[in-house]
């Protein structure tokens, strides 16, 4: 890459402490914030118990409550006590139960343009709307950067989208977001950043920017970036940050590995039909069908605009009788807003159950539909079963489209809607002068007193397991074998039965793939040592470890698949799981469940080259596989994880 | 009873169908009106199936959805649908999730003073503060009095309490009940109606009344009257329902059974301690104890007053770093009020979590605090275990008390924080224009239109089961001996893990007394034919049928106590449990867990008078019992429960 220089290679560059930023080689990267959730952070706090950190070296470093706001035994409240004990002993800020979704609530608080940020959430991605390069990762590599380690990753492709043209009316950043989907699926972006440009991004406000950037993840790229430019600045601005403005953008003409341009004036209102994000078709195509339940929210459309479009659209008017409308606030100052400005009332007296800001439904806490029945969500992901219903119905939307449809009980194109109703479109009004609760997340405690911040484990709150190390020969059951794009809601599902056991390895365990194979768990308890075969894309989705490290506690070794997804390929790796990649794709066709296969000299082949051999003793045949280990990498899988490494090195 | 009459029974009168209303005869009630919600509802509305209903004879029936609100998984949002379409093919008004808990909407929507009201809650009494008869008791006597029968209950004793008095800065109508608990106990009211009167009354609007009436259920009581005078006709006012209006009060000098006196003015700020309602004592000699979590709403302190004067306490402040501030609102109407009014935005910006309005933490559905941790509520009960986490420590306040105490992070008395942050006590100011949701709760459709309605049941909805009759004779082992106060919550728990089971009886089976013993599901299943043996006040609580239904399911076939909660004892009936009292309470002490009892000709025995012979052959002794049946319920018993006896009778 040379000359005129796209905004993510300078944000690369500028970050750079080792390594060549050629799309395919491991570059090591400053990293000045991050930001932990509770589902992940608790493993995350335990990691950076286990690895002896006195305080946080990151600029800053912020631990949300959103996930586990369900409570529905004793766990969740005892987690949050932890995580909050443990952000005062390590100098983290920590932001409460009810304070909203990490990214808008980070995006509205801390994001800095120039900055990066590595989230142990697969969504991390969004604050890339502030010109940030903001990566979701595994939380051991959060807990690493908090120590202040580089963030290690390998160099992707950087696709320049060019948008153009200005959105039509009730058509909004969602359907930009789900058009990208419907072009490209959710492998187009693997090993890519993302990165927006062009005249069209004069209509797009920051939030806006927000849903486009979140989604990214589902396209499976790295990050999304966008400029940080007038309409970042303005949005910092009504934060009362101004200072933290830096205008950055590409250089005219930057050179891209890969280009593709969207007319917005062309866009009309985009539906992701069961149970994929990819699998997007115009609303208009499936209108008609009947919807029981609508939900307005997540990190996918977090912005002011997002519920107040929708409560202009239902104002005056009732809910179907057969619908439920649930409503998520996604902050605590947006909620703020939305009180103030009215539309929580037009909500309200339409029929919303209107719920404390936070995930809930989009990570499977609650708000489960009905068997069969059709559930239409302004959320990122539809993955099958993560809604908390089995073979469930999941449709992805924008609020225009989510909340015709809340009315008319059947989906509903928002533009035919406000036809047949006479509503004539109008942008939402942003509040004259909008909430800033600058000190809604709690901060620091200074270094004399955090040194003495005792932490506050409860009862469940057990250590991380200890793995052993890999085993130089290996001979061992294939025990399932997966098709395309498993989803780490299908490894170690979320969902108010699993996620609040977090800490309680064995019993967490227990749920692994079973949404796969319900004998699974206890197959893998018998045999002990196994592999796994699977498809391409394995482990999209949400950044969870622990789709990595319960599968190892039941004793898997190593995952033979056409493809991985980055974070779950990272995470494999850091708990001591073999990823390998087959060279040649028809050896997946060859191998049967049950199949047995045999390695030899395992850590001499890793460090080797990239190539491993694997027989297999049922069939007599022998493959190739890849593995895309850094030397750094492999000796960590050689050693359990890199836990044990860092152990054994110091 | 003659002469100058008390107000309960001027109401008796007005609705007797049968009996001679003197304490302890059997009285046959009409009822007007009839309240469900959707953890009992389920059943009840299989019951109307069962029993062939057309269409409800009522004046009105409302079916609420406010118990099972978290849809952790499919089986809630099922059921709601299944109520919405019970309601349309019966002809009973329907309140979808969201709109709030059951007793302050009904008495917002539908109370009239003067009617009676049979629901299948046990606070269904709260409707009490309008001047109604509201009477708490299981789905099938619900079910029956929608199918046009009578309400059958033991004719209690009057209980007049006299108020004078006004209540002091910063005490409110929680003060006033936690009084009546503190003086008399959880059995304080056990058959018996508590009928207000006085010139304290003045002070107390009709919803602050509700607060008083809701917590009669805490001290046993059959149900509360208040009269219905000024301060009821202003509440239907302002709901656009001054038709609806009758004044109505006791005679001047009527002679009350029992009598107690009040003076307001003497009262202080109190709290129940753990963990169970009538352990009270006054808030400033457990002040300081750590608080870990708060709760504002349930039916327990259910008025815009109840979160103005909390708001008004936070405003400006922010909860405590160690303290969860959850807010429950309790009706639609009243959080329409409170957004309007700041009260919102004054609770989100002290840091409050606010969720939809319905029932949650109070039935266990969510909201569970850590363990070992103290949790101060306004909730009505605090039973062990009954917030989802084992060996909890719930308190139960004033919303003045919780406000303050979540402000400083440990039990507080209000008078004592508004002073030392100078805070002048004010009456919170009701809204100018308060809103009216007049059509929030959807109406029956109309009788040529319902009877084509179809029941829209889900794979989870199975039917009732069927239960054999009580056998002549019965040799049966004790296969638990419990203590005093055992509640409904220790018998077949709510929460979140078991409330969506309600309609898989063998799967909530699991769950029955397992907080008392976990092994006794195994134990029944394997022996069958079994019976308990308890203290005084067995199956206090909550009114659910399922804590009469799966024991039975279990095998039970009696319950050897020392005395019963009404509604618990009248499930037994219905569903073929025989319920017995000692007649020598140290016969109690007498039996062992394990002992073998014979019971023989039980048919005779139960027609033939109140006395019941058993034989416990392991000590070779002999008890007598006392079965309180009538002719009709002892008919019931035999046949295998009410359903069965209404099937024989054709």
């Amino acid at each position: 890459m040379s000359g005129a220089r796209t905004l993510a290679a300078k944000l690369i560059d500028e970050h750079l402490e080792s390594g060549n930023p050629v799309p395919g080689e491991e570059i090591a990267l400053r990293i000045d914030q991050t930001l932990t959730q509770d589902a992940t952070g608790t493993l995350v706090m335990q990691e950076l118990e286990a690895l002896g950190i006195d305080r946080a070296k990151t600029r800053l470093s912020a631990q949300y409550v959103d996930h586990n706001l369900l409570q529905a035994d004793d766990k969740n409240a005892e987690d949050h006590a932890y995580l909050r004990s443990a952000c005062r002993r390590f100098g983290l800020w920590f932001s409460r139960a009810g304070n909203g979704v990490s990214h808008p609530t980070h995006m509205q608080r801390f994001g800095v343009p120039g900055s990066t940020l590595a989230g142990s959430d697969s969504h991390t991605c969004a604050a890339g709307s502030l010109g940030m390069l903001a990566i979701g990762v595994g939380g051991l590599e959060v807990a690493l950067a908090i120590a202040g380690q580089p963030l290690y990753l390998r160099m992707p492709e950087i696709w320049g989208v060019r948008l153009t043209g200005e959105l039509p009316e009730w058509v909004s950043a969602k359907d930009v977001v789900l058009e990208m989907l419907r072009r490209h699926g959710v492998r187009g972006g693997v090993h890519r950043i993302v990165e927006y440009h062009g005249p069209g991004l004069r209509w797009l406000s920051a939030m806006d920017r927000h849903v486009i950037a979140n989604m990214g993840a589902e396209l499976g790229a790295t990050t999304t970036v966008f400029p940080a430019d007038d309409a970042v600045a303005a949005f910092l601005r009504a934060q009362n940050r101004e200072d933290d403005f830096r205008e950055l953008a590409a250089d005219p003409g930057a050179d891209y590995d890969v280009t593709d341009e969207i007319d917005l004036g062309t866009l009309e209102p985009l539906v992701a039909r069961p149970s994929s994000p990819g699998d997007v078709v115009p609303v208009r195509e499936a209108a008609g069908t009947p919807i029981d339940q609508v939900v307005l929210g997540s990190s996918a459309n977090p912005g002011f605009r997002d519920f107040a479009i929708a409560a202009s659209l239902v104002h005056g008017r009732r809910v179907a009788g057969t619908t439920s409308f649930d409503v998520n606030p996604t902050s605590r100052q947006t909620l703020v807003d939305l009180t103030h400005t009215g539309a929580v009332t037009d909500l309200l007296q339409a029929g919303a159950r209107i719920h404390q800001a936070g995930c809930l439904g989009c990570i499977g806490m609650g708000q489960a539909p009905a068997p069969g029945r059709n559930s239409l969500r302004t959320f990122p992901r539809n993955f099958p079963g993560r809604s908390g219903t089995p073979d469930d119905a999941v449709w992805l939307c924008s609020p225009e489209t989510a909340a015709a449809s809340a009315i008319e009980g059947r989906l509903s194109d928002p533009r035919e809607f406000a036809r047949d109703r006479g509503i004539s479109w109008q942008a939402p009004a942003e509040p004259d002068r909008p909430a800033v609760l600058d000190d809604v997340v709690e901060a620091p405690l200074p270094p004399e007193e955090a040194a003495h911040a005792e932490l506050d484990k409860g009862p469940n709150i057990s250590g991380l397991p200890d793995f052993a190390g890999l085993p130089a020969d290996l001979t061992a059951p294939v025990l399932l074998k997966l098709g395309d794009d498993v989803s780490t809601d299908e490894i170690s599902p979320a969902g108010a039965r699993a996620l609040p056991l977090r800490s309680n390895l064995p019993k967490l365990a227990e749920f692994t793939l079973t949404r796969v194979d319900e004998d699974y768990p206890r197959r893998a308890g018998e045999t002990g040592d196994h592999l796994l075969v699977a498809g391409g894309n394995y482990g999209q989705g949400s950044s969870r470890e622990h789709a990595a490290i319960t599968p190892r506690y039941l004793g898997l070794r190593a995952v033979l698949a056409k493809s991985f997804a980055r974070i779950h390929w990272q995470n494999l790796a850091n708990f001591g799981v073999l990823p390998l990649e087959f060279t040649d794709e028809q050896d997946y066709d060859d191998i049967g469940s049950g199949d047995v296969l045999e390695f030899t000299g395992l850590p001499e082949q890793l460090t080797a080259g990239s190539e491993v051999r694997v027989r297999n003793t049922t069939r007599d045949r022998e493959y190739r596989l890849r593995h895309r280990l850094s030397p750094r990498q492999a000796e960590a899988v050689v050693a359990g994880g890199r836990i044990p490494q860092l152990a054994r090195s110091g």
